[in-house]
């Protein structure tokens, strides 16, 4: 479906449904949120295609080149073009020399490798499992649970795909007292969160102040990614995994989950 | 966290906590799911590396081997073994030469692709979006009501390492009537799939006579993996997105979901 006034996808579609109960079925219509493959391509080499919900994809696209470290800044994404093609949506970027000749050189290491996927340094550094720290705070961000709870609590307010479709998750920029400024949502958690990333970016909003909110439970991704920009925290309303404990331990970000209106679990080392 | 009784991994291991709740704070432990890379290497080469829940690896390994298409039966796996390595876990497999020229010619065809990363039959068919039609059915398989809210009624007595952790999803497989004969959890809903088919295989159960049931959303790679082993239905208990329902119509598998001890949603062409 295209938003009319903007031309931009709505992220869902209708779909017709037979809905049953006991024994009665009756035809009606729902919406059905959007999963669509989108490639992403620098200077002319594709790199990646991410099943995504098709929307927002220029905010995906440049947090997504800065979570995967492909480039440092937006602006060294010089040109971006969203194209739908046949079977899926291309999103063109031309990016810096120097950010395009590191990407070639760690594709090359990816595509050399043999043997073991996981044990020694190069592959450990493949995966990212080992962040640098996040830049040095004074001290450990730790919120009251009057910050979770107001965030908790007006979130429901911003996720409209989820309300009309029940089957994607929601990214939320917060400020440092738990409102929430922005929200993006994918069929994708780490999605929904290269488009909140790319949004504050462009916008050139000070990443340090806030913290993410996430709709979702916390995996290794969402922290390496929340690492890569130094934002202090994340908080989920889902459970954690060991892995997301563990890099946000080594990337000294702060990890809360089961984030609600009454409380919440902080992860001690 | 070590079962004593086989070696085998628990998938969760124990985690020191702060409960926040209002001013109070209260120390405490909590189990936490367990998240690990595991590598899948074929011939001593590694295919894939999966971060996926560290327990039931042989039976993830063979039914990774068969959803995606790398052996046909599980005989074709002739060893496999799992260690544990310094960063996670290698699964390592011996298979057959003709399954291991044709890997080997993928992922050929892989490393050589640049330009467009969705458009044209050739990454069409990488991406599997459109998968073969399953084994034909006299007529479309649809379940009544009360088989949905057997299997929905009896899920959670089999979910747990989800009662555990609070963060995993089930993959079940249930008789034609709705009766759970196996669940398997993983953190990632499509490595539960893969070890519930994995198990499947292992034991010769005949996939055409009952259907999976998940726990979680139903996703395009679900149904990409159930078609492919040519089962007849995937019911979910979350919502489908749209390439889920557009992939289960072009393979002719029956998709449900919202499966609920009331009722459930079926999808209509």
């Amino acid at each position: 479906m295209l938003d009319n006034d903007s031309g931009n996808r709505l992220g869902f579609i209708s779909q017709k449904i037979v809905r049953h109960r006991g024994e009665s079925q009756r035809a009606d219509s729902d919406y059905v949120a959007e999963e669509c493959p989108v490639a992403l391509v620098f200077n002319d080499i594709s790199h990646a295609v991410m099943m995504a919900t098709p929307k927002d994809l220029r905010e995906f696209a440049v947090g997504f080149s800065l979570t995967e470290g492909i480039v440092q800044k937006p602006s060294e994404i010089f040109e971006l073009e969203v194209m739908e093609g046949c079977a899926g949506i291309e999103v063109r970027m031309t990016i810096s020399q120097k950010s395009f000749f590191e990407l070639k050189a760690k594709r090359r290491a990816l595509a050399g490798r043999t043997g073991c996927g996981v044990c020694g340094i190069e592959s450990l550094e493949l995966l990212d499992l080992c962040p640098g720290k996040i830049a040095a705070y004074p001290e450990k961000v730790m919120p009251s649970a009057s910050v979770i709870e107001r965030a908790s609590h007006s979130l429901p307010g911003f996720q409209s795909l989820m309300h009309v479709t029940g089957g994607v998750h929601a990214a939320a920029w917060c400020s440092a007292e738990g409102e929430i400024i922005k929200v993006f949502e994918d069929v994708g958690r780490h999605n929904g969160l290269d488009k909140l990333i790319g949004f504050l970016a462009l916008q050139g909003v000070e990443m340090r102040n806030g913290f993410v909110f996430m709709s979702s439970r916390a995996s290794y991704e969402l922290v390496r990614k929340v690492a890569r920009m130094n934002i202090p925290m994340l908080a989920t309303i889902s459970a954690p995994t060991s892995l997301a404990i563990e890099i946000a331990r080594m990337a000294g970000v702060s990890l809360v989950s089961f984030c609600r209106k009454d409380g919440f679990v902080e992860y001690v080392v």
